[in-house]
């Protein structure tokens, strides 16, 4: 293994609004050798994910960020190359959290086995991953979607979107999306199953909005915010749910936006609730057991838009941002030995 | 009874911005004899609150508003004084929503007979009425608040947040109100046992706030909006509540202000949920119990700002909405035989 180079992508400066290339610097160096209880993994996907524009911003949240000097975090599923650690052996596919790099040293806290016969390894980062669990708590948890309401969805063809929509349609809901391109919302109406989708670029949105949602809103599903939270609020049913995942529209915002205003939460009597999927770990087993076989039986379907190399991902991340992707955002970082 | 005339507070225009006493125009009729299954009462005092704004904006809410040419609708404490139905008999002191008059005929429903002996019969407008059922289920059901935790209430010498403060001291948490002068101030934590109380209008609020509240804020109890609540959200502990019982400081706007960024709700994993009373009258029984019997422990204080004579009821109701009342706004339109 002394030969192998551990190629990593650096936070060079923090962005100030959109993110640049040049705020990211790719390093190399060598790869250690595992010690006793670690193991060397070699990084096949890297998810990117809007909640990293918070990492790299400097303003404390719920954890800790990325600073100038320090690896990018994010998710990745790898193969297990060396392995001093009693649970995995090479060749193992695992999910971790290894950050933008080819290679790292894994004391295996927090890795999870992947069968490749059940489902794609990558699905581990999107469907069956923390986006589709955000979807799965923060719809089912938080939203409490009963048959026959309407729920409204925004990013709805991104990563956890469409899995929020698919889902609301499997409990019986009206599922209605809200999405940047036409093809996202055809996708997403064809595809995905939802009863109808809204281009919130070229429509009049309220209006649009509330053909599509004849009945009102029940429950909206929050990954945007700004002009599109507005208009959502304008039609909120009394007692609505708002599970609140993201607020996209708002990252690379240089100072904070203010939100809707509160009165159409008391009439209505709305809940608005923050979350993070982590702090609903508990729900992993009942969230993997259902949507694994929803996926397997084809009711929840993916789509995942991946970029090949390392070196893609901070062009891939800024693209992210700004909503050029079609699906779970993916880089590739080394080969797929079960797609060979 | 022929003789007797009543005297009507009616919507005369709907107000733009702060309501002015030529929106109000008062009126007499005679005094009809109750039929069959109805009663006849003379009030003795009428609530005035801040909901009532709503009702007479014209904008769609939770309940039906008061038209230009109708009465003006409103809580109220009456006598029988002559009935025919056969649950009240003259002389029963009641509690139900006559509206802005000095007399009324009522059919019963809804309406609960006083017992005088217990506690005063203005309380059943107060602290053992509305505003004060509207404290316990928003700040029990809605904030949770646990023993420890800091719990901060806005309007904090008014009918609802008076209340608030005390029942968080009952369970063990810190209260801190914000109230709009330094006597009401001094009213909330010297009288009230409030544990701290800011002045909104003379302090720079965020950092006297947070030096109220070290260890951050667990719950808080919304009356306001505005920047009351802007400087609350920058001191939001994670997994805070906010029970959103009113927005009293954009009652009278022609334009709906915005509200704070979503920022802090999201990052901060904070609920929102606005609430309304009279969706909750379920728990008016456990109310009932546990607060009259506080009241008379003297554990559960309370002020009343009471004027005299249904006349005064308008300028009353402008002060209201202007945070010039000192405790629950009370008019008394006859008298109080128990306080003879």
């Amino acid at each position: 293994m002394a030969a192998v180079v551990n190629r990593r992508v650096i936070l060079k400066s923090r962005p100030v609004g959109a993110p640049k290339p040049s705020d990211f610097e790719i390093t190399e160096a060598p790869v250690p050798a595992p010690k006793e209880g670690e193991m060397l993994c070699r990084t096949i996907y890297l998810s990117l994910d809007p909640y990293m524009r918070g990492r790299i911003s400097g303003v404390k949240s719920y954890a800790r960020g990325v600073d100038p000097g320090e690896l990018m975090v994010g998710g990745t599923v790898s193969e297990v190359v060396e392995s001093q650690h009693r649970d995995f052996k090479p060749g193992d596919l695992v999910q971790g959290y290894d950050g933008w790099q080819t290679h790292a040293i894994s004391s295996g806290a927090g890795v999870r086995t992947l069968d490749p016969a059940q489902v794609p390894i990558s699905t581990a980062l999107g469907v069956l991953g923390m986006p589709g669990m955000t979807a799965y708590v923060g719809l089912l948890d938080i939203g409490q979607p009963k048959s026959g309401e309407t729920v409204v969805v925004s990013a709805a063809s991104g990563a956890v979107g469409a899995v929020v929509g698919q889902l609301a349609k499997l409990h019986g809901c009206r599922a209605v999306g809200i999405a940047g391109s036409d093809d996202k919302c055809d996708y997403v109406v064809d595809e995905l199953g939802f009863d109808a989708c809204v281009n919130y670029k070229t429509e009049a949105l309220v209006p649009v909005l509330s053909a599509a949602c004849p009945k009102g809103i029940d429950v909206y599903f929050e990954n945007v915010g700004g002009t599109v939270t507005e208009a959502v609020m304008q039609l909120l049913n009394p007692f609505a749910r708002i599970p609140l995942c993201g607020l996209i529209s708002m990252y690379n915002a240089t100072s904070p936006s203010p939100g809707p205003s509160w009165r159409a939460l008391l009439t209505n009597r709305v809940l608005v609730k923050g979350f993070i999927v982590s702090d609903h770990l508990d729900r992993m087993p009942a969230f993997l057991e259902e949507c694994t076989r929803w996926v397997r039986e084809g009711r929840l379907k993916f789509r995942e838009d991946i970029v090949d190399g390392l070196d893609s991902a901070p062009r891939a991340f800024i693209g992210l941002l700004e909503g050029q992707n079609f699906g779970k955002m993916l880089v590739r970082v080394g080969a797929d030995p079960t797609r060979r």
